[in-house]
């Protein structure tokens, strides 16, 4: 562990999704997992905590607003990840906490306040994982007749985060001297109006809070689309993505960083997280067999069918015979979803699949490339981290014995190897994930004095 | 103590306001309130667990989303209310946790949503505070040209009150069997569309939250205006207000409590609970010292200029000469300060006072009725619950030794005459206040089955 301190440190997240997610529907017939999981604070606190011991950079709380009877369970019910993300701040000391909130439905003043609130309430470690909501049937829950289309949302939801990190410089570092001798609160030449008036927006500011420890809570980003790309590019400090293999991964790692030096940005402020699947065992074949038990445990032909709604509008496909060719569909696709769906029915035309086929093919088992003995999966992770694919891992939480396996047996290898910290250094997200702190755009560029200490008392 | 458990007992709650409140601006001078206390969770967290330890039933942060750089102290930097509660929640296991939101800039199903999730995390404790934006200049932070006009807000505010309830009965409280046997998650037949359609708001629902252990988070309502009140009388649970003296908050209750029954409702349902300035000394001569010298520390005149701006859209008053007369500003009224700014501008004119005049008498110090020795205090706080006027009172958490002498001093003594409980009996604050579990709109009404354990025994 002697050149710890000088390697490059791979970064991992935790994703919390209580009793399930995408894929892993069925998660909560695991009898060690409550069944309302979901909206149990205890259990989101347990698993924080044991990512806090793992010196995890971050806990990330994924989100949506539109469900039906049919929706899988993960959709059903779960907690609002701002009030979620409060809670285990105060349960917590160390780890990051990132959450997912939509641009499409909150006012940024609203929305710039909460992150703020939060990022004050845990001393620097809120992230926003900024979202346009995809389900068109999110806009009936706000009253509009029709979802934003594709390309409105992605505009809609850069100029919510330029407003938003505007807002967080309402008000200088130093702006607040409260001088209880000359009775000054607040300096009012350190507090600024922003005045936005844009496309979908018109915010005059100042924010009702002042600069959060972070200067900026730090972004997240986790569209794969064109504009998505390009959202996260241009504004994002992490992205959340996929892991299918290295090269692709490593394209994918480039084209981000390149579309990030375009905006002007410094590529390596922009990290690569892709999600990881992660299973244990005392044998690589054990590992091998828990993965895949795991899946049989956790799918079934019935949310596979339900979940195959979800890029056709959550469309009811239970109401086709299964043994008949795919149902013609298209047209209710929606549109973020659209090259989803067209994917979807273009693999059932080529091979002329029936329902129950192209439901079979989606739900198919899929080996994750990080199962192993602790020992394969923290070469695998090394490998992939060195070859300079990605900057870290969204481990997903999933079987609690299994994230226990990760955390007891694998980090301490890579501790070991010096590739992941034994310790926090620094004490906020940003710190964690080696962000520069963010100067406020509204400070007079002061140019910074460098006096060494003994020349400052030699002129005192 | 015999006879605790038979009496009526007086309901608590304490108003934290971190570094001051309105009359109190300069609290953060005192040298024992850090002054970041209204972004300091460990402020809150202490003074939250001090109440909770004197047994209150409730702890109430306030809000506001308008500010200048004018703005008196309270004003200009505080923690969103909502996610600071959040944080109260898993640093306390009791106490109610009352949070301010306006319905003029919230989306009915962002803010219900936040509600029920607060009071999962909180388990039962959740209640809101439901309030209409009164500073026009909030508009302007959303977006609009112009700011709701009065009747405008309280009739969005109604209808925002009614989605949220309907939202918070999306699920049946059995909706959920989460059995493990039969795979079965959600009984769809427990989940409901809200499907409203109203003035300002179309919801189709359901929420993406099972029911929450209130059933409904506890409502709470402080406008004194007549649409305030009616607001209050066919909504609330509990109302906040002023305390003047025992006749007029008798006139008051009655005037609710009739609006209440108007509605069909519960009279005894809608908790009267005025704010309460509490000075404890040792001898009641010593406490009227103590509140006159807070009252000489906590404001001044600059501040009160500021204030003095509100009615008048925040309008800047050090612009003019002090002793000349009472400038011509009528025009500048908000509309929801409309009836402040007129009594100010008549008293004004009535006896041609200069706008220093104006200022000092605003400012002026008004003696509280609960000042004095810990059994006067004890005495008044009694005298006022047993006229029938109150139900309780939300006490300004101002100066901390002062808290502290409340908490040790007096609520011993309210304690051992009964009429203020020793222990917490329930778990969440509807229990707390007495209030009965609402029954889920959309439950079939079933009879209840009463069979005897051994009897289902029997069937078996």
């Amino acid at each position: 562990m002697a050149n710890a301190a000088d390697r490059r440190q791979i970064k991992f997240g935790a994703i919390l999704t209580g009793t399930g997610g995408p894929g892993d529907q069925l998660r909560w017939l695991d009898p060690e997992i409550p069944g309302d999981a979901s909206v149990d604070i205890d259990w989101y606190i347990e698993y924080a905590r044991l990512a806090e011991r793992a010196k995890f950079d971050l806990v990330f709380i994924v989100d949506s607003q539109f469900i039906t009877p049919h929706s899988p369970p993960h959709y059903l019910n779960r907690l609002e990840p701002l009030t979620l993300l409060s809670a285990l701040a105060v349960a917590t000391e160390r780890i990051g906490l990132v959450g997912t909130a939509t641009t499409s439905y909150n006012s940024p003043y609203n929305l710039a306040r909460r992150f703020a609130s939060l990022d004050l309430i845990s001393r620097g470690r809120a992230g926003w994982n900024v979202v346009t909501s995809g389900d068109a049937g999110t806009a009936t829950n706000y009253g509009l007749d029709e979802h934003f289309d594709y390309p409105t949302r992605y505009r809609r939801a850069a100029e919510h985060i330029e407003v938003s990190q505007a807002l967080w410089d309402s008000y200088e570092d130093d702006a607040f001297p409260r001088d209880r001798e000359t009775k000054v609160f607040l300096d009012p030449e350190r507090q600024h109006q922003i005045n936005h008036d844009g496309e979908f927006f018109r915010v005059a500011g100042p924010l009702n809070i002042q600069r959060s420890p972070q200067g900026q809570p730090v972004i997240f980003q986790a569209g794969d689309s064109n504009d998505g790309r390009d959202l996260g590019g241009r504004y994002a400090d992490g992205i959340f993505t996929h892991a299918s293999n290295i090269r692709d991964s490593l394209a994918f790692a480039e084209d981000i960083r390149a579309r990030a030096a375009a905006a002007g940005r410094n590529p390596q402020h922009v990290l690569i997280l892709p999600g990881a699947r992660i299973v244990v065992g005392d044998t690589d074949d054990e590992a091998r067999a828990i993965e895949r038990a795991q899946h049989e445990l956790s799918n079934s032909f019935d949310i596979a069918l339900a979940e195959l709604g979800r890029p056709f509008g959550w469309h009811d496909f239970t109401q086709y015979d299964l043994d008949a060719p795919f149902p013609d569909v298209l047209h209710l696709a929606q549109r973020s979803f659209r090259t989803n769906a067209e994917s979807i029915v273009a693999f059932a035309e080529k091979d002329s699949l029936t329902l129950r086929q192209v439901v079979e093919r989606l739900s198919a088992f899929r080996p994750s490339p990080f199962v192993g003995t602790a020992s394969t999966v923290a070469d695998r992770l090394q490998e992939w981290f060195e070859s300079g694919a990605v900057d870290g891992f969204n481990v997903y939480v999933s079987h609690p014995a299994q994230f226990r396996r990760f955390v007891d047996e694998v980090v301490p290898i890579l501790q070991e190897r010096g590739v992941h910290r034994a310790e926090y250094e620094g004490k906020t997200l940003r710190e964690h994930l080696g962000l520069p702190f963010p100067a406020n755009r509204y400070a007079a560029s002061t140019v910074v004095e460098t006096i060494a200490d003994d020349t400052l008392s030699a002129v005192r």
